[in-house]
């Protein structure tokens, strides 16, 4: 039996998978992420954690297929990244050469949520499918795309950077990380949500059960509060629906997808979100799109490694074909 | 030598090439295409017509590898047309498998600008390059998404259906034909163009040299009105390269492409329509993406016969390959 190892690095753990040939998860765990302590750091971990994680099965390297990673932030030509995003980094680094050095495995690089998307369409929302488009509503707002079963990463990386779609219709007051006024993430986001009732509560004064938060009032809160009947909550889902939704449907006239995937803390609103961002796609979409599902992620936050450990898969297949 | 036959079928003309297998164009005509007699006899024209082609230049049908069409409308599994646009259409049709019976040759069938965008990436202005997405601004606006070489066709044929993205700020006055009011098209066609002219004279006295026309100007009037410094024209260059740019900046998120391309009609407007769109773009676009660059395309209607022979060999490269 071959296996291949998938690993997730997020801004506070590492997830690490490992994967029978045929799909199957058989061990998956988690260590925090020392962020502050960068790259060099994280290149020690995973070349101590990786070995550490076959031995522990009695596998011996040459039953690894592969690694395969996904990390914040861009990432070309499936090994290199050159912003640190959450984890610190000096300079570009060819993060996939270097790690092969170092464990003697072949390991091959994506984008954290281009991973997840690929983990989605082989084992989750989309396993029926050959195509689709995720969002990850979570802090900030990522998204990969998969057509044929591919990843589309981009020319510098940023296939799928979903979040940084300059969409909204006025400019927003906010300003998203990346600079841009116009941004997905301002209003979409966890804490772009968070902002919208920040931004309605100081505009009037409405009444609203989130005025007894001080402050304190998170995206779930709004949702629940939604769900109860205020009426500023019920504004702001409307609003993030609207523009997921007018997302959606952009992307439908660029790429088609057979469906769209909806992850990240903020999809656990579920229908409450995602019914009014399917009128609202409906209403918008070029008509021969207009069937196209809407749907919750299943994965959940292991779409990573499933989506990591698809990548080493494939990236084996292709070389034995080219061979 | 092996032979390819690319066919672009237009409202007005079909085109017809005839290509070496390295890719050369050893022939080429076009026929008034016979609009109103709908599919049934383009079917008898292309099943009369293919054989001309290949028989005028004394080969046989073995040394012909395959026939590459594009069509208006959406194209289903690279052989199904559902909607009859420019020709009327019945009921859907398998117009590949219905022209190989016919013919008895490989019958390969995309969307018009898609196959566009692929001969432009081919042998025209992308031909360096692996992606790139392609924008035909003409009576209404096309498009293409060419990713690793191969066309992006989409689940229900539209894929690159890039005028119809969602993207006005506010809904326009007009409907598209599609039903919607927030279509780029109703902007950045040559159709959009002469309504913006239409809608801004009506609004205002404000002089200009568009009023000496009658109503009869066509958007290269407003290309050559602005570059003589005629400010309601420039106006309308403005907001057409706003959209346009701002399309390529959504794009950009999504796919990421190693360059745009612009071509059809509207594109002869060349730098004058370019320059702001790409001020306009960088302005808007993540910044990973900022140096992406937006060129006219090269093949002028040509570019269509290109990509569908292309298709066509690609096509026969892929059944070689698997078996």
């Amino acid at each position: 039996m071959k296996y291949a190892i998938g690993i997730d690095v997020g801004g506070t753990t590492v997830k690490y998978g490992l994967f029978q040939e045929n799909g199957k998860c058989v061990d998956r765990h988690a260590h925090p992420t020392a962020a502050d302590a960068g790259y060099e750091r994280l290149i020690d971990e995973l070349a101590e954690e990786i070995p550490a994680l076959y031995k522990k099965h009695q596998l011996n390297p040459n039953q690894i297929i592969g690694v395969g990673i996904g990390l914040p932030g861009p990432v070309i030509n499936d090994s290199t990244i050159s912003v640190g995003v959450n984890i610190s980094l000096e300079k570009e680094l060819n993060m996939g050469k270097v790690l092969t050095k170092r464990i003697n495995l072949p390991v091959i690089v994506a984008n954290d949520a281009n991973v997840a998307a690929l983990g989605e369409q082989w084992q989750g929302a989309g396993s029926k499918h050959n195509s689709l488009v995720l969002f990850t509503l979570g802090t900030g707002v990522g998204g990969g795309v998969v057509i044929d079963g591919k990843i589309i990463s981009g020319t510098n990386g940023s296939g799928g950077e979903l979040g940084h779609m300059p969409i909204l219709e006025e400019p927003s007051q906010r300003t998203c990380g990346c600079g841009s006024k116009s941004c997905l993430e301002l209003m979409c986001s966890a804490t772009g949500i968070k902002a919208q009732v920040r931004e309605l509560l100081e505009a009037s004064d409405e009444p609203s059960t989130l005025r007894n938060y001080n402050g304190h009032y998170d995206a779930r809160a709004v949702f629940s509060a939604a769900r109860n009947g205020d009426k500023l909550s019920m504004e702001i889902v409307e609003t993030t629906s609207y523009y997921l939704g007018k997302a959606c449907a952009v992307i439908a006239a660029v790429v088609d997808p057979e469906l769209f995937v909806i992850g990240g803390g903020v999809s656990n609103a579920g229908d409450l979100l995602l019914e009014p961002t399917r009128a609202h796609y409906q209403n918008m979409v070029f008509s021969p799109m207009k069937d196209t599902p809407i749907i919750k992620a299943q994965l959940g936050n292991n779409a990573g490694i499933y989506g990591a450990a698809k990548l080493a898969l494939d990236r084996n297949k292709a070389k034995k074909k080219q061979s």
